[in-house]
């Protein structure tokens, strides 16, 4: 069975509070029950983490690597300004990575230093874009399976 | 009935023998057939238009903004690299654009100027870049009537 | 009988409509109107002509260059951004140009690549803006047959 | 009755003597009086002041605004390369200021700090911006007025 | 009864040892004393924590939210470099922080990026600067309460 | 009896009335009432002085350093941004200066080029940065009698 | 028969009357007619063709890729600025490009985009420019037949 | 007995696996082997650490410099783009630091925020780097003893 | 008879106190003692003005070009570092001047914006900079005499 | 009769062995005898010198400008980088100077700091950009003899 | 038998004399002296080469490709800040090259332009940088045998 | 006796000759009978030295500095731009140094990489900066002596 892991980054656990102009007011919880629904609909398993230590999604993603996970939707949150480390071990590992942001980067001025060794980037489409993650990433394993 | 508009901007209507090495073999007609079967499927009309003129390409917008398009989906190609004049109307416009990129603008170190002026934009996911981008454009659709 | 040839660049038929915020909500439409009772008023000849193609912008300037104009104004709108090319053009020609802006660029912190190939330069009066520039071309004139 | 203030920055008063290959020959003299020439055909009462201080003219801009000054024409001088408590100051009282400059400083690349200020900046005439921006200010309380 | 935190973020635990020219040597534990004899003094409770983990940091700002503190005091030390991730948690909570660096940072050309997202800044007065911060911190509660 | 001068820089004495978003509504005047009744309350002589000119301002530190004042409180104002020769003089003499800011300058993207010359730093608490000020000059001079 | 198309970009129509201190006063027909000469003298078919708008650009380099154009020879003008487009596409067509200047672009301080997708590049020897990269495209077809 | 502590930073547990084309398929047990190898021959304890988190890294060189290590050798691997915290951590301590690099970062156009604080850095050498770099370790200690 | 102005900028009023590490402790009472003796050694007027606002400064020069002085001999002090204004008016008058600093500029990382419009420039000789200056200064008029 | 000094910069001896990828394989021996076949053909004089030391490429050009060479063709090399004073004396001389570079410099991102003193610049058609640059000198000597 | 190069790049003959502060007071014949024992220890022959010509380093390095040596250790000294032609040589020849330096550059902000070309680096171990690289070039010649 | 060495830079052999409206046309025999004359009539030995090559002109340093020249006026010439070398060398010797340009450097946008080793700098007073530059050395020794 497919598996996916969702790997929220730095401040991601604060969602729906921090700064809801800009990432609304749909919190952590909300959004975790989003995409299990979603897992539910598509017929796969999925794991959700929320890491606010750069070191620790890391760690999970070398887990992920040598364990069953298929395919990573990752929303580097706060960790986009300055992961150079996860962004050397995303480069390192071959899973396929969907880099995630609720918010349109251009429009805000902000780089992710992380994106350039994702596989592919969406970003700007609030709430949704952790669907349409999970979306495109079950698309990535159907291409490869084809 | 709903209706889509597909951009495609300068260098578009080379795809498939342009850089096939980062763009892929998927001609420009072979990638216009996969959409408008995605339009059959979801029961959408469907326009493609392919600008290498920066100035038409804004005239298609206005024309959208005015006739009866519900959303844009746009890959400004080469016009992304000094489009000033495309970003400024697609702010002055209030027809959401969804704007894709078929290869990972981050690991290439390319900016888009117009990005900033879309919706959202989605890069890196090869042809598939097309059709994710028309799903994410009929769900902007669906949260609106919702 | 003097002629003044009002070029309006890339973006100004959507006066009015664009970010009202900023230019206000006068058309195009009405600004025109307004120029043709100055022209009328100061018995003068006017041409308007929109063109959202830089290309076009410069064949208009030759073709002014070449016929019975006598003066430019001229609003590049999008196309001060990174109109190089129009910039030659009008350090190649020898009409007198007046390049107006409806907003202040300094406190936008745009940029107009196009000013330094002009006379003089006007920004910041909004809808007025036309016909202070229209007031200086005709005192360009004067000053010349003075 | 309607008060102009014209305000002068550093170098003004060198004007005619200063760079003519730029400038003109035209002196200050001869320009305060083409500008109370001026007062008097449009019947407003005209102050003109010269300052190589910042501080002065910061100070002459505070006692504008606390007394019968209904708009200011300002050419900064020199004070256009540093001047940022002056823009500050302008910033901060309501009266609305025309900058103005002889020269068109986007040929020259020469930033003016204070314009972004200003409710509008005129660039380029020689002598002549000065009329034009006194025209421009009796513009400015014909449209409050109205 | 007031709760302050006071957060030391990475190095802080060296203090007194590492480069006394610049942090004199009053070690550690020495200021935790002096701020436990200010809080008994004002009547307050703190809490002192000491981090070298900019996750760790985060997680206790989310706490002391959730918690009962009423303002913090931090001094981010080495996390004041690259801690992107700390300021966007400082822009997404309410309390209110007052940053704090025992030397003049603009005097040695360091910048700190968390500072912006902070209440108000204090820099330069060594080991005085936790009693200022301290006291500011009081200040800023009883404005509130007032 | 200890002395301190207040020495306010360009553009103070418009407090209250300049940017009251940023600023607050507190006039000049008020300011003064209060630090007047904090020398009180602490028992020391108050010199309060304004300057809009740099060389004034500088030319009142030299006058400081030859007189009896024991500490100085500088917001520099408009001059904390091109105030090179007032910062060269800062470094000239012995008074120590406690330099303040009433809004966060890290959080408005403004750099003080006085600062580096100063003791210290205040930035960000609005009207009460004064009496903070007030509050650590004396401390520094405490800890030089103890 | 050897076909060679001569691409004109922006302004180069104005040729001989565009400053010409710089560029000579030789017309865009004299040239014309010192081209069309080399190819009688040479035994070859030439096509010249001279564009304003980028796109026509694009247009003509992808109808010579399609067509029977053996080489090209291009002076892109104005569109050297910011022709990224133009670029892109020279990059996707496989047609050998010679990029000629008739002015020193390094003792200008011009850069020129889309030189970097040229095969080679010439500047600098005013209108034998024009012969010269005729006698190199020549050159680059033989080196291919050998 | 000689004492030497061995960190690895971020991203060095995968050696062998990530970037093989970069930094060789030897893998971290298998340096790990040599070194020991290196610490029985030479007669020296060898501590050999792998950290993901620059926390834990700063923790580990505190612990060392408090406990009974005699000199460093150091690879930050992916904590050498922004580790300023690391960074200020090693100029706080005594213990002399050996930072290594198993590729030429010059070559690479890679910058270490860490090796300004390190004894000396060496680069490039591949696995062989690892026991140079305790060779030079070693020596670091006998011109201490000499 | 021959007269020379000597212009000393901002803060060289405080010469010998201020920072004598770099500048010595020869005070400004004693450089105007040499100078002088200088001027009855070599026979010539001088007049020794020092002005810590750079508005003064310009009206010195404008007041010796009408005057009687042959030759400027300028310290800008801290004027060196915003004074575009002293710049221009420098370069609006015809007096020759001899621009000195004491300390080597390009030693300390400093530039001086009033240099370039000076004659020439003499930097890092101390004290004696003053007396190579007013040598300079006579050389100037000799070379002009003759 | 005509004579031509091929002036060969640093490295170039080593042509056909240095990075044969990018310079092809041809020896600097063989494109000697092309160049002097070339001559021989054409009926003119060439002398032929290789330079790895700046000074002594600065030295053949002087003794060029004083002998009886008629134009020269030089091929910078490495001395293309940093060669400042070679530039600075090819701006010395009157000779005319024909750039070339067998590689596009534009594609590779290089700069050439001598080419702006040239009289034009020959870039990317390998070892024919030797003969394409003996051909343009000789037509440089052409056009001043007719 | 073995040989290595030990080449001393500009100022190298100085050693000992200059800035001893930051390269010690070990003399240039000191250190020839060192590396000779050296070579005797090792059983291989030296060549010491001091040059501050760049093109004589470049030179001695294809006399040494064309020669007996089998590798390279090379101190680029005062070549280190402009030694691009010396690069570009380095990157030609298949020699291997050891590079170093005596100093930590990466503590004083120096690049080196040269060491992206060589097979790696060695920075801030004093003189005995000297004989830890002639260590690693024994080694590098070890793993080619082995 | 004084012993003054005149080293002069490269193209400095060519003057009179190379752009004499900025260097005049006074040539380098002219000047050095100047500087003779100078030397006779003060009663020091003079050696004039003119260097091509960087490396002659820091080998004619290091003879200096090892013979008996007691002082050093040095125009680097073109050496000024990339003689980092030099510069290293300049700051390793104790000999006295006075740089000298004949420009005003300022005024022409050049920076000379060499000046911050030298004792002082003297720029633009064309062929008597010469002179000048050999009174200056001779009073740094005087001041030296007395």
């Amino acid at each position: 069975m497919t598996k996916i892991l969702v790997l929220q980054g730095a401040n991601m656990n604060w969602l729906g509070r921090r700064e809801p102009h800009i990432y609304g007011s749909t919190t952590a919880d909300e959004v975790d029950e989003l995409m299990r629904a979603h897992a539910k609909e598509h017929g796969y398993t999925i794991e959700i983490a929320y890491h606010n230590h750069e070191g620790d999604a890391i760690e999970a993603l070398y887990a992920a690597e040598t364990g069953d996970v298929d395919v990573v939707v990752m929303n580097p949150g706060g960790l986009c300004y300055a992961g150079y480390a996860l962004r050397d071990c995303m480069k390192g590992i071959k899973l396929p990575i969907v880099e995630i942001h609720m918010s349109n980067h251009y429009a805000r001025k902000i780089d992710s230093v992380t994106a350039e060794a994702a596989r592919g980037v969406i970003l700007g489409f609030g709430v949704d874009t952790y669907l349409i993650g999970l979306d495109v990433a079950l698309g990535l394993l159907k291409s490869r399976a084809g």
